[in-house]
């Protein structure tokens, strides 16, 4: 805490690799390795800085306290999610399969299916994890989708196809049930489409 | 080892608690209740054996290594399943709404609840788990299903299926997601039923 250099808001002065530009992402980056190798428990601030080359105190000062971290970490991580208002607001026709397009094409991705299953996991079996995902993702997102919609229940529509997405993914990449493990995904979204269709804009029987 | 009372298929000798007609299933209770409250990594035969009231040796006895009794332990966890061939041999009409009524029913039931949420909470977070899940009852169970139906890759369409109902149960039990967690279960099984009914038996759009 001696250095000379300006400091801005407080931040502990740091080398450059330490306060660069980059250093927020790199943190960002180490938390989702961590949290998906390690699982929620187990993963520490101290670990996360470790892990990004930079000073606890620095993990502290961007993100708080672990939670914290753990919620910019899964924050960033459905920052794909972000397309669907503009995915649902494309018309109702091909809704559904469009979206389930989108759903299985994240979960295919394995950049973006490591650190989901790593929130599935702490969600499973943590309840602060859970209570983090319940804030700062699903309320957020559900909502901007709902809003989207015309239906009756708008947002229990949305978690209702939500579900039937994340139930796919722990069928298919979790447990490996065949055949949905090995199914060509064009034949899942051919079948589940209508689903999500129906959910999303109650055409078809009720 | 040198009891003179008369032994069975090289049981060890043990008092009446441990060697009477309830101790295989006491050891079974003993198991879905630590790997419920430990999850799979946490629990050992040791505890398991300690939690019923026996020797450890009597455990491996009855069951083997640990993956055994967790395979054990789920299969009785599964048993009300067990209904689920004849519930559907029942006639296409109102299959959906059957099925979905009586999963959600078994979600409800603190009872049965317990068990499932320890068992996906193992299987989600441990490969050796997931794969024990896979082999005891997923392959016997969707089976037993599939052959109740007549649909094209009727394996497929039951594991679709049961992939929205563990969805849902994570979402409204797990992540405790509103409005879905607080909503009428009945409310659940109207909408859902639609889906389960097309993909049991293809009726509806596809």
């Amino acid at each position: 805490m001696t250095g000379a250099a300006p400091r801005r808001r407080g931040r502990p002065a740091r080398s450059d690799a330490d306060t660069g530009p980059g250093a927020r992402e790199r943190i960002l980056d180490a938390a989702r390795n961590e949290f998906a190798e390690r699982g929620y428990d187990k993963t520490s601030v101290r670990g996360i800085a470790k892990a990004a080359g930079v000073d606890p105190a620095l993990v502290h000062h961007y993100f708080g306290t672990k939670d914290e971290v753990f919620g910019a970490a899964i924050e960033v991580t459905f920052e794909p999610a972000l397309v669907l208002p503009a995915l649902l607001s494309g018309g109702e026709e091909g809704i559904g399969e469009r979206l389930a397009r989108f759903f299985i094409g994240v979960w295919e991705n394995p950049a973006s299916r490591a650190p989901l299953l790593a929130i599935l996991r702490s969600a499973v079996t943590n309840e602060t994890a859970a209570a983090m995902l319940r804030k700062f993702v699903l309320r957020r997102l559900l909502e901007r989708i709902a809003v989207e919609l015309d239906v009756p229940d708008p947002t229990l529509r949305a978690e209702l196809a939500a579900s039937h997405m994340i139930g796919i993914a722990i069928l298919r990449y979790v447990l490996k049930a065949e055949p949905l493990a090995s199914v060509d995904t064009e034949e899942i979204v051919r079948i589940v489409a209508p689903t999500l269709q129906r959910y999303l804009t109650e055409a078809g029987p009720v």
